[in-house]
């Protein structure tokens, strides 16, 4: 009785549904303490604790309907305000709350921005390897991914073939980086370059072409790092933000959209974003997260807990024969595997309790994505696994 | 550059807006005190008090990885549980955690089972007057919205017509009882014959046809009416709750589905709506809230001040010579206009400062709907404006 388009995606669901029952079949079978789960982006370090304070203060001074009411479908003005003021204090930007949209997660401010930019048949242009929901999203709004292949030497994209991919029909194109799967971050050279390409082939084509950056992991980047923030390199940008792993907070879905004032038609843009926030069914992003990273936005999550994963694990693997891009954001490690079939190494991994996601379900086969937002003891005594797992293959 | 469905989304969107916008210019010209706006459903009533005592235990006593993270896309086994249990002993049921899918509000409660049931071109019948959001809904699967005409009698469904239009192509049937706008409660016999009506349907066309109950007005019924428990007639039911108004926490975006055994094709159901709440961009409903409303599940709002303004306007409208069908449910009272012009007759109320929404943003021109989710006061002061109104028309 569903829908023949969920048929399909149930069926595609059940790879990663499949890895989840068999973690806890591991876990009943050895013990949850032997079982070394690093398939899920769920973060492992505490939210810092000017979360509890926020949200004490708030519950006790601030007045009941409005904590919990409803308000603008795009969220509180005096919230966006101060996300605004933050951004411009860290990146030399102008924003207003004008250009603001708060969001139920980065996912839902995805959703947000493709339903209000894309018609049927359009296309979204993708950097494999690439955050496999951005298939589903795309198809929510019946538009088309348009997959550019890897560059499994340095992971950044792979320019002159994105360059060929663009055609009259390209309508946006998904930045993400700090990148998941790879953690690599996209250098300036990079930015500039894709910029370059598409004004280029925004004025070949007379369209309007938007990179959308989805941003999840931005401020997880390690050695000083720079992250360059996109709207400064390209006009058409629209950013995709989420708390989820700044503040710790993926459960909570609370997130924001940046559309500049110089995105073409920028007032039909936020009218129809509004729109769409409210008729997906958002409605509006939960009203006291809201304010509560309103209160935190200078606050974060102690990302030296995972560097510390990231420096342990990347030495480790490379030491025992791995090969990776040492990766300088996020909390992945994308290692490539002792043989083609990455679903097979996959399963080799399991044999030693470990649980890693297989690139396919990143368009990037021969490879494995390892989240390593966990604990320190849990990747130390995962090492002898990924050890003997290397000897498997290399003896 | 927006896409084209949402060009016509923004424009019918901007009724409401405009009328907004209108509000404020009011306000700043007369006076916030002297403007009566009932054109919201905001609940006025604070949560009670239950729900601050809720957030305070749990974020001093629970783990805040646990209160802030990911979980199942369903939600938290242990806050379905809790709703299964009150469900059961509310309404004797047999429902348990499986049955309950955590939701963004009933907004994207409504969505989920949309996407998961729905293909393009598929029917989705609604009975005038009809929260207008459906159409939205319907619209974003490609669905198409079947409006059967009002009963401006009584405002029950027009049955011998609801009959009539369901084709091969009927996939659901929406009912939102207590209504909006009407504040009508559809009776025990009502929902009898829609489901003999739809069992014999489903028969005849060898298909299943879905009941989705949109159920936030549920627990705002007055003096003791029953307000039926749907999956207890109907087979094929799907229950959409929001906590909106029971808790009066609107902008916290917290509801749930309720998908009994006994639909068809269950474990697909349950497995697609699962996938559709992730894939909509939603993931899964705000996490501290799912805590709270578990920890709240038979608290209630005070429905004692909703019911002093339901009885003063309703008894003072009909004094000044207005017609309505007596709400027993909602915060709503649905009057008729003294027009056939409904927008005309909320522009002539407006000359009084008073907002009131036309009966066609509700597919039922000729009416009116007065939201008294207002202070008691303000209803008291916007009196002498309705009873001036009513002279203009009838002297």
């Amino acid at each position: 009785m569903i829908s023949n388009k969920m048929i399909d995606l149930v069926k595609n669901s059940s790879v990663i549904r499949a890895m989840f029952e068999e973690g806890k079949i591991l876990a009943s079978k050895y013990g949850e303490d032997n079982v070394f789960d690093f398939s899920l982006g769920n973060p492992s370090v505490e939210p810092p604790e000017e979360i509890k304070e926020a949200i004490t203060t708030i519950i006790q001074t601030e007045k009941a309907n409005l904590v919990h009411g409803y308000m603008n479908n795009s969220g509180y003005e005096d919230v966006r305000g101060e996300i605004a003021r933050s951004l411009n204090q860290r990146f030399d930007t102008k924003f207003s709350e004008k250009n603001i949209i708060m969001t139920v997660g980065a996912a839902g401010g995805l959703n947000v921005i493709l339903k209000t930019i894309c018609n049927p048949e359009d296309e979204v242009i993708v950097f494999a390897p690439y955050f496999g929901e951005y298939r589903n999203y795309a198809a929510n709004y019946d538009a088309k991914l348009v997959v550019v292949s890897p560059n499994t030497k340095t992971f950044q994209p792979n320019l002159d073939e994105f360059e060929q991919k663009i055609t009259n029909k390209t309508k946006a194109v998904i930045i993400n980086s700090p990148n998941n799967p790879t953690g690599v971050v996209y250098s300036e050279e990079t930015i500039q370059k894709i910029s370059s390409i598409l004004e280029q082939k925004e004025k070949e084509y007379n369209s309007s072409i938007f990179i959308i950056s989805d941003e999840p992991y931005r401020e997880l980047a390690y050695d000083g790092v720079h992250v360059p923030y996109l709207t400064k390199y390209y006009k058409n940008t629209v950013v995709g933000y989420s708390f989820s792993k700044s503040l710790s907070l993926p459960g909570e879905r609370i997130g924001y959209l940046v559309i500049p004032d110089e995105v073409d038609d920028f007032e039909d843009m936020i009218a129809a974003a509004n729109v769409a926030n409210r008729i997906l069914g958002f409605v509006n992003a939960p009203s006291l997260l809201q304010r509560v990273v309103a209160k935190c936005i200078d606050a974060k999550v102690d990302i030296s807990s995972y560097n510390r994963n990231r420096e342990l694990l990347y030495n480790s693997l490379v030491e025992y024969g791995y090969t990776c891009a040492k990766p300088e954001g996020a909390f992945y490690l994308f290692i490539k595997a002792f043989e083609e079939d990455d679903v097979a190494f996959a399963n080799a991994a399991k044999k030693h309790n470990i649980l890693i996601v297989p690139g396919s379900s990143f368009a990037c086969p021969g490879y494995c994505r390892i989240a390593y937002c966990v604990d320190y003891e849990k990747i130390e005594k995962a090492l002898p696994g990924f050890k003997k797992l290397a000897e498997e293959y290399n003896l």
